[in-house]
């Protein structure tokens, strides 16, 4: 079967199908009720993978605590991406005319002023602060799930402006993490693969802004501090990050004051499934309609 | 057993036991794994409830069109709670600025702009502009899932600037809408007194903003529109509602040009269970310790 790479006849399949319902807005669209089965399908299957591990498990809610963004150096990194709670702290007055300036169609942008949280941009974010203090000899394992926040509007179905991650996050030492990381490089490609993914692996830099960033992302590279399964989604040649495996060195670690049992400061990594972009993997390599999908696909999602 | 109502001393207990994780903000704390399953195993028996009712399932992102705010009239109502997306336009030397000031902890607000998106205050405020057109005789019948956003930070664990609602919303004829409405709010408590929670329903108004929000919420109040099931949580005096059930009227039909199949504007109903505040309602009645809950609770929600 051959198949064809065009992203905005891919986004109107999925729209067509009922996958993903369009809201007017760039990459913020519904999901329908078979996208939700197949995401939830998928976390599952990673949470089988990872049952024995003995992660503890984290909930956060979409925002952050704005001096986590401040203080993480996110703003230095990613300003362009970065997305901040405004609201309103006026009186009845403004706020009257405040309502009436949205209703006519006009700005009312002004009236509004920061608030104390961001948009997560990364669901491992707000745990870093919660691990101060000395780690036990083992390390600390973390597993979570939630909605990321990225400022890139985008008519590519794949680029989304809020979306969900499945994250593990280890803290130990440098050897403990990197072989904790590496490990789960070969699983994540074994999973995808299992599910008739074209997986691959390879070194990669997150998206830093501007000149500077050029510099900063040759760096990790050189490091190989980040590495990607990427699958083809909406491009042959530009496959699409799905999973992404970050080892941090002890930049967190230093930031909020984690140490490892030897009174080291502790190093970090996470790595995070693309929950959506591997969905939409799916309907790309096996078509839109799941009951059609090959039956070792469907054994594995739907146990 | 005598229960003491004191919300601080609540909140510390929720800590100590690992169910919920401060972050610095005030209501947006993390949710530790116990607590995570006792939302999951309420919202399924929520959904095993309603299981033959023919819901159509919609998830959206925790972000909503800013159109839809400003179109659904939110800032003439609310807009004291709503939170609004901003972010950075700017080139690279203005970004530098931003984060140097960031980083020395002066603001950095004067470099951020509105976003197309806010919020979602509402889990089915993204719904409504997708639903214009004639609906089919019967009506429609949606559920959801989503994070909502409040723009009141509190110390008092109830009251959380981001939660999680699992709402339904019906459309169709005044009629229709009303009578579903009125079986819910039945269904609701039952659903809540089954797990031993003293659940009781009243009339209850939205927390319009200023001088003008009172004659409005009094209006909702005659006209009986919005009703609430509450349980003691932080106060026996004022308990929490944990369930919220409103009658829209035309509001969105004729806003989002949704009609009958008869032609007519139509009308909708929503209900929602703060999925939050339920665990808390379950924490604050049956104990800290799950595996001390009386066994029927626990045969209900562990099935």
């Amino acid at each position: 079967m051959s198949i064809d790479y065009d992203p905005k006849r891919f986004y109107e399949a999925l729209v067509e199908h009922g996958h993903i319902v369009p809201v007017g807005v760039k990459g913020a669209f519904g999901r329908g009720a078979v996208f939700e089965d197949v995401l939830e399908r998928f976390n599952d299957l990673v949470s089988e993978v990872a049952k024995d591990d003995g992660a503890e498990t984290r909930t956060y809610p979409p925002i952050v605590n704005r001096h986590v963004i401040e203080k993480n150096g996110y703003l230095e990194s990613f300003p362009h991406l970065c997305g901040t709670v405004f609201s309103f702290f006026g009186k009845e007055l403004e706020a009257r005319e405040m309502a009436q300036r949205a209703a006519a169609g006009e700005s009312w942008s002004s009236h509004l002023g920061i608030t104390d949280v961001c948009m997560t941009p990364a669901i491992c974010y707000p745990l870093y602060p919660t691990l101060a203090g000395t780690l036990p000899a083992g390390g600390r394992l973390f597993s979570m799930l939630g909605w990321a926040y990225r400022h890139e509007p985008s008519d590519e179905p794949t680029r989304m402006q809020s979306f969900r991650m499945r994250e593990f996050i280890r803290a130990g030492s440098a050897d403990q993490v990197v072989e904790w990381r590496d490990m789960w490089l070969q699983r994540g490609l074994s999973l995808l693969r299992s599910l008739g993914l074209d997986a691959n692996s390879d070194v990669a830099s997150d998206p830093f802004f501007g000149r500077g960033g050029k510099m900063m992302a040759a760096n990790q590279k050189d490091q190989r501090l980040k590495f990607e399964v990427l699958i083809p989604v909406i491009s042959k040649e530009n496959p699409t990050a799905c999973c992404s495996f970050n080892f941090h060195q002890d930049h967190f670690g230093s930031k909020w004051g984690i140490n490892t049992a030897d009174g080291e400061v502790a190093n970090t990594a996470c790595l995070g499934f693309g929950l959506e972009r591997i969905v939409m993997a799916l309907f790309k390599t096996h078509g839109l309609e799941v009951a059609r999908w090959p039956s070792e696909v469907r054994q594995r999602l739907w146990r």
